[in-house]
């Protein structure tokens, strides 16, 4: 974990800590901590880092299994003395503004989430608070080390069974008129998604959500789709597994269609895998993000589709971005879409170009790579062909 | 959905609006804006209900979907002409400050934990923006309507089915010296929580985490567990599950002993369930959630164990609440612990004292259950028994 970035910010803000007030949902919180908690704790970090809880329940845990110099609890700091006179709210700033005085910060960034009402609090107890508009953890997190992309393998590795099962599944399917059968049963989006989440909980991950949208529902990128799978019609299958010892998620998306995909959408998909591999090809340390959205985006244009870039109110077309960073969260920086800054060796981002229209449904091809120091190397191992033999 | 409350309160802040700055997976903007979006936009309440997005991916299903009077987009308040003179983040805050402005908003309360990088733009284009301390919409949301306490129940019903199907593998255990063999394999808890979460899963129930954990993981009331699990020793099951459609939770924990427990666990065991049935009989409309928990507390105490009452700074014996409200969040208002108020019929709340020290495990029994207009009425239908036959 190579923090020099943040410690150069911080001496740009001219602050003398970078302060979290999140539970470790919150992936900076989960990464500078180095401590998995369900409830909201602050983590200071100076060079080195301070965890402190506001009950004990944690405390002895976080002693054992975080990273941090040192673990301590309001009760170390005054909070039970203070109760009574300042109530349960100022009693707490100002336990959390002694914990800061105690490592001699009068100063602190914090990310632009942080709480508002942690910020006001200290303030009030006369910390400066300034929210760090680089969000610099988030930025730091960007670039993996071996270990990381490793977790990342061992994410997508699961991913691609999931999708093996989900695409046997398709494979199973009878045509009976405008129903998919399995076993005499009408092959459902639900179903699909069963099938892909039990496949990714035996291989220990878990997922907040999984994609598998047909038809109209398939046009809306973030609709995950329910009901009756229709022959003849493209379905997106989109999969972001999280590993759950690791925390380190997965990402990869496959259009399929289960009989004959009409011309349109035949040429949609053909599109939309040319916009992937220029993409790809444009991937390389030095390019931005920009330039990779750029590539994709005129793969489109050129074909007289309307993208985002072309038009920011489309509704239809290629409305999202060309990709994201993939690590603890599912969605982080670096950007691969028209803000995207210059890509690096080791981050680790989707390449994800999409089509779509409630008329035609929705197409969408997406891999997971990571930049390289000559180009990028793809951690997705699985075939891009739209017709389910 | 009773929003006077909420009237009232921004009255009370002569605020002329509530305003949420965040993804649904924060339960209060999920509540009031009645719409699932994976990235962050803004909900203003100023009677009715409005949506900004930043984007246009989600306008169109926002517009079916959400519960808003209108939903807008940053493009449709001047983001992209402002975005060269200004900058991105500039830019986001004039364009929200454009947008507040047309509902002639000029104050605004937000919750506590309301983004400070957003706060600190509004402020600088001149609305007031003042952290709710009282966490008004989470607070609204601790009453919930009957549609609301069928979906705890539906939740708690997958919640059941999964305890039996974790109790049935305990069951089907033989002792093998200090192991637990099930079909000549280590028992572990990875294994039962695979069992827990494949059974909610097929029952449409997603699942953050579940605790199986045993000996000294057990101790640790957060701990999720690992490893084998080992005869003659207690073993807590805790289980959360989320619906997946209404989101609602339910939470449930048994302990259970494969074998012959000591004398100490024995002890430990009919002292909580003795706590947990003193909790619940506290339980009617009027009493506070201190209340409750000093009903829980009492008992500990009397049998002369530490709890969190008698010793903030204890790291053994009842180290946590009674319990918590339980909805849209697992852990949400109204609190059961030392700071708890008024009981009001619509709580779902849980009771779940417990006891914990590394040298014995820990030991915990939690239903969920619903405040009615005399008493309460339990959620759960689940037995409570320590030793598995």
């Amino acid at each position: 974990m190579d923090l020099s970035k943040l410690d150069a910010r911080l001496d740009a803000l001219d602050a003398d800590g970078y302060l979290i007030d999140a539970d470790s949902t919150d992936a900076d919180q989960y990464y500078l901590s180095g401590f998995d908690a369900p409830d909201p704790f602050l983590t200071l970090y100076d060079g080195s880092t301070h965890l402190l809880f506001v009950r004990s329940l944690e405390f002895g845990r976080a002693k054992r299994e975080s990273r941090a110099a040192s673990v301590e609890r309001f009760t170390d700091y005054g909070y039970d003395d203070r109760l009574e006179a300042d109530g349960r709210r100022e009693a707490a700033h100002r336990t959390r503004a002694a914990f800061l005085d105690a490592y001699d910060v009068e100063a602190v960034a914090v990310p632009p989430r942080f709480p508002l009402q942690t910020a006001d609090g200290l303030r009030k107890q006369g910390i400066e608070v300034v929210a760090d508009a680089e969000q610099t953890v988030t930025a730091v997190r960007a670039s993996k080390t071996d270990e990381e992309i490793d977790h990342v393998r061992a994410a997508q590795r699961a991913n691609e069974a999931a999708m093996a099962a989900a695409e046997d599944l398709l494979g199973q399917a009878e045509i009976d008129g405008d129903r998919l059968l399995v076993d005499g049963e009408v092959l459902t989006s639900e179903r699909l998604k069963e099938e892909i989440e039990v496949t990714l909980l035996r291989r220990g991950c878990a997922l907040d959500e999984t994609i598998v949208a047909c038809g109209a529902d398939a046009a809306d990128p973030h609709d995950r789709g329910s009901g009756p799978l229709r022959p003849h019609e493209p379905i997106i299958i989109d999969i972001f597994p999280q590993d759950k010892t690791t925390k380190y998620h997965g990402d990869m998306t496959r259009t399929f269609c289960v009989g004959e995909p009409d011309e349109q959408v035949r040429e949609w998909y053909d599109l939309t895998e040319r916009a992937y591999r220029e993409a790809l090809a444009a991937v390389e340390p030095g390019a931005t993000g920009a330039d990779v959205h750029d590539a994709a985006c005129d793969v489109y244009e050129d074909a007289g589709l309307p993208t985002l870039r072309d038009d920011p109110g489309t509704e239809t077309g290629f409305i999202h971005s060309t990709g994201h960073g993939v690590g603890l969260d599912v969605h982080e920086l670096p950007s691969v879409g028209p803000d995207g800054g210059e890509l690096e060796p080791g981050h680790v981002i989707t390449i994800e170009p999409g089509l779509y229209d409630p008329a035609v449904g929705g197409v969408r091809i997406e891999d997971l790579i990571v930049v390289t120091d000559d180009g990028y190397e793809n951690l997705t191992d699985y075939p891009v062909s739209l017709v389910v033999e």
